[in-house]
């Protein structure tokens, strides 16, 4: 029989390294994992504390790591032996009562088991239950140490931190307890799409991740930027029927259009394409709600706005700030300021 | 009769500078504001092409803009002649049916008036109705023109945009249309609080605004900084009676307390405090439905997770690997991994 | 002077009558109402008990009641004397932070203060401050005693509990305490507009309250039902563009259109009308996940959905069985089985 | 070669009865399901109409009905043979990167295919696809036809337009298109938990479901009615440490425990047995948003309040009125009223 080195909780206090057989699979939803990158968990400390009464002495700790894929049961379709992935601290059957509402924690067969009530991730090999559901193939463009914090503790800031936190922009955020959790660090792609050269530029200097010309390939490249699956969150800011038409080609499955351009005739929806793609679309006018938080936000240097003053006239000069700001583009204006 | 010069909508396509009377206090709920700083809206080159069917000619434009009260009358309480204000685009008489539930929008007797359906904004004096609840004053930390963006832009931005098109921390996002909206801009405040000086010094390198060591007076040191209100998400990302305690302590009116600390025991909740607050709290055991999302963000460079690996050690130092992790603070440890 | 007698909290389980003086307008925002009926909450009794240190002896109690407004300052726009109103616990400013977040419960200058730390409705006459904000005007089509249950009892129970609960269609919803509140009773106006006279019928035995013909004139009956302010949810069950536009029209300020039809082409949409109208439209395809939570409602009987199968047929007729939907009205058909 | 009859799409506006050869487990993921129960779907028409350009002529409709597990593939284990099931109308592969959001209906191998892009279930027998995450058990409850409307209308109604049309109670709710959807039939179990006897007969008249008294026994007697699940809302209304004690042992995974209790002194919350339950905890003094919405509800006779009403008293007697309500279970009192 092949063994392993592995380290076990083998009472309170004491951690130490055994011989264990090799793990097999044992259903056909498994998968055997070659670990590569492991890490230590402020909960394996809490088990070797005997805080975790579920966790009884000679578990084999650890549930998180990346590693390869070594063999696989007969009905795993989603990962093939010798694919590197990120081993998840959460089991999913996929299939009960609780995964079928998302709530993989509390899965009949699954949640936190790895490390826990089944062998774990610190030994040479593990087997990782449900495997379709529960792995996650390694992106090309990071580190394989930094994806490892996949496993347990960026998705634990961000579901029970950020997402429970109901954390909206704007919010004030404390964080109580210094943990290694990038929670500061979460931010997006934020894409500007219009007409005007000069605006492009700004927008690029004020954060835009992506800018791009408001023409006929404007939807293909936003798509290709997004492996096809469009954008989240698109914000109709110009209120003429050719932008409306963008947003539409734009927004991903479960996306939302926000329209706050002013329209002055009706336009055209595309049910018969969005009719089955769980979008939302809001219309509004501004409550001014927010103008308190703002104003805050400004007055402490969060949020400049300088840069969106690009023009000041006199109010003698008004018809000349109007003419200005009609013409925009030629004249590389944003907002005009008119001192009394 | 003291007149002054105003913009007036003329006609279509006639911006024009006329002599005007100067606004007198109609209602005791009227203030009379002298602008200081004006601009123009997208809405007013609107209504110039005629657009806006309810704005009539003769109508002095404008909705935006800061000034000095001048004169107030009877029963406004929150402005006092002599000080500096922002004009909301918005009008709220704060007590009908629409503005009730929030929704100064639709106000019956408000809503977009200004340089609408009553004169506005772009003029030497300019009368605002329902003073109490329309103006906001200045702060002292801006220019006086960088807050006049928040008479509309900004809070038309983040109202109909971001919050209505549900941006959440990790959302895509695509603006269509160039218009001077700053969008990216919105973040807050970052606060961490923890025992480990090095985890502070960390914090303070990942983008936390303020680290504050986990002692007695943080407390009030958090009051402070929020200037006595408390803060909007708490984060208990610790797990021990004292830092839900310190949790109890920071949540502002309407906040929300995300515990992500595993606890060994139960812990005093003091609704004696709490019960009036309109506060919630959360407890979560990890989805993992966020990781594909996260992977993503790591793989595209937009979150950095390398600063979180501390130490690396072969499994064959496991046993140090634990004991480094165990002692954290004193091994400047955040996340461990191990190569195997 | 004139006075009046008064329940007053002359200590630890003291309530005494006492005389007091008729209240007087103190500020241009107050109103004095004549009460006509009143009643005791608990917290009274807390009072009573010493279990709010925050209400020093010698006030009057009570923050609940109707009556008839007797004298009003200067700025009351909203009330007039002779009119009968219900007394609100909660006094609003309109005007400060909280109550510009719609946070009257936290407001600067009211919150809870009647019968706590001003005088309040235990007494012939009240003082009731900031008047514009915080009373009601009685409805006509209920008792006063019915309508009192509006001060505090129910506004409580239903923002406290079922807002703050997540109550959704569907939940599971236990009370612990039996208190005084109808959380049972919400319900709503539930309109079903169709063409099939048919199924307007079988609409009206399953519940719903209002039954239109889709005609040119639905629209019109739709605004005449809801006071001109059109419908919260609209929902779009036919998938053809004519009902799209009725929804369109139907839909109310911050309402939303939840389109479940499937469209074979384009349809208008109105953003000229709507875009400051702020609702949203959403699209969907079912994901099934409500299935279990539906399946377990059937089973318990508290969905009936018997009565949507109209007609039975063999495997051998099912060509007679599509003849017969796709001729949904004249066989007056919703749902046909067919038994293999 | 077993053939079997099936209604099949023979082209535009030709639906046709014609042999086909009984279908095979062709993946291990399958099920192959012999058909009790059908029905035709809207949908269906429109595919007959030529509305829907994916669906091919030769193929078998129907994506809904009740039928038992004939035979199942090597992988499939939440199914067995002679199992009575509901086939749902969408398939869900339940780990590619939609499912794994809670977005079957846009599953990469699946989503709505049944009758549309494979073969349907308006035939003696059907292959389900991925059979571990589309069909349901049958409850014993309802009749098997009931059950068939889980199938697809019940859920597309409830999710696509109940949760997607924000509907919250006191919602206005209208329906355009008189389709089969149960929607006015969503309601849920009511439990009523107090220590008097004669509040839980009143309870029972207004509309509680079950009626428990408090005592040690509560929250067992709870549990077996939610089938170990405990409750998704807990409204506490109490306001003393014992009822938020039970609270806490009342509330499902991902519930709400909703304080309105007003509390003298602090509680213990078992944060040791619910850090992983992911449930929150709301607490809150009202706003009184919601006043002027249940008054039109009160006046409507939408809401009865009468009933709250034990006992009335003249402002003579309002000593006697406080002896009442202050012995409410010895009085048989809810709410007293005080006639001025």
């Amino acid at each position: 029989m092949t063994t392993m080195r592995a380290l076990v909780f083998a009472g309170k206090g004491q951690p130490v390294l055994e011989e264990r057989p090799r793990p097999q699979i044992l259903a056909p939803t498994d998968a055997v994992v070659k670990m590569v990158k492991g890490t230590i968990c402020g909960t394996d400390l809490h088990i070797l504390k005997g805080d975790v009464a579920t966790c009884t002495t000679g578990r084999i700790l650890g549930h998180e790591g990346t590693g390869v894929v070594h063999s696989i049961g007969a009905s795993v379709t989603m990962f093939k032996p010798g694919e590197r992935v990120i081993v998840s601290c959460i089991t999913s059957c996929m299939s009960c009562e609780f995964c079928r509402k998302g709530l993989a924690s509390h899965c009949i067969d699954g949640g936190w088991v790895l490390g826990h009530t089944i062998d774990g991730t610190q030994v040479e090999f593990v087997r990782v239950p449900h495997a379709d559901g529960s792995p996650h193939h390694l992106m090309s463009g990071a580190s394989e140490a930094a994806q490892a914090m996949c496993s347990d503790v960026l998705p634990t800031g961000f579901e029970c931190g950020v997402l429970n936190g109901r954390v909206k922009p704007g919010s004030s955020l404390a964080i109580v307890g210094g943990g290694p959790i990038g929670l500061a660090l979460l931010s997006s792609s934020l894409i500007m799409i219009t007409r005007d050269a000069n605006r492009l530029k700004i927008a690029a200097n004020l954060g835009a991740t992506h800018c791009i010309a408001f023409d006929p390939t404007a939807a293909e490249e936003v798509m290709a930027l997004t492996g096809g699956r469009g954008v989240d969150t698109v914000i109709e800011a110009a209120g003429v029927p050719g932008t409306f038409e963008l947003c539409q080609n734009l927004v991903a499955v479960r996306g939302t259009i926000a329209n706050l351009g002013v329209h002055g005739c009706k336009v055209n929806l595309h049910l018969e394409k969005l009719w089955h793609k769980n979008i939302a679309i809001t219309t509004s006018l501004v409550d001014t709600v927010s103008t308190g938080m703002l104003l805050k936000l400004i007055g402490s240097g969060e949020i400049k706005t300088d840069a969106l003053v690009t023009h000041t006239f006199s109010f003698a000069e008004m018809l000349d700030a109007y003419s200005t700001f009609g013409a925009a583009a030629k004249h590389k204006a944003i907002k005009v300021i008119i001192d009394f």
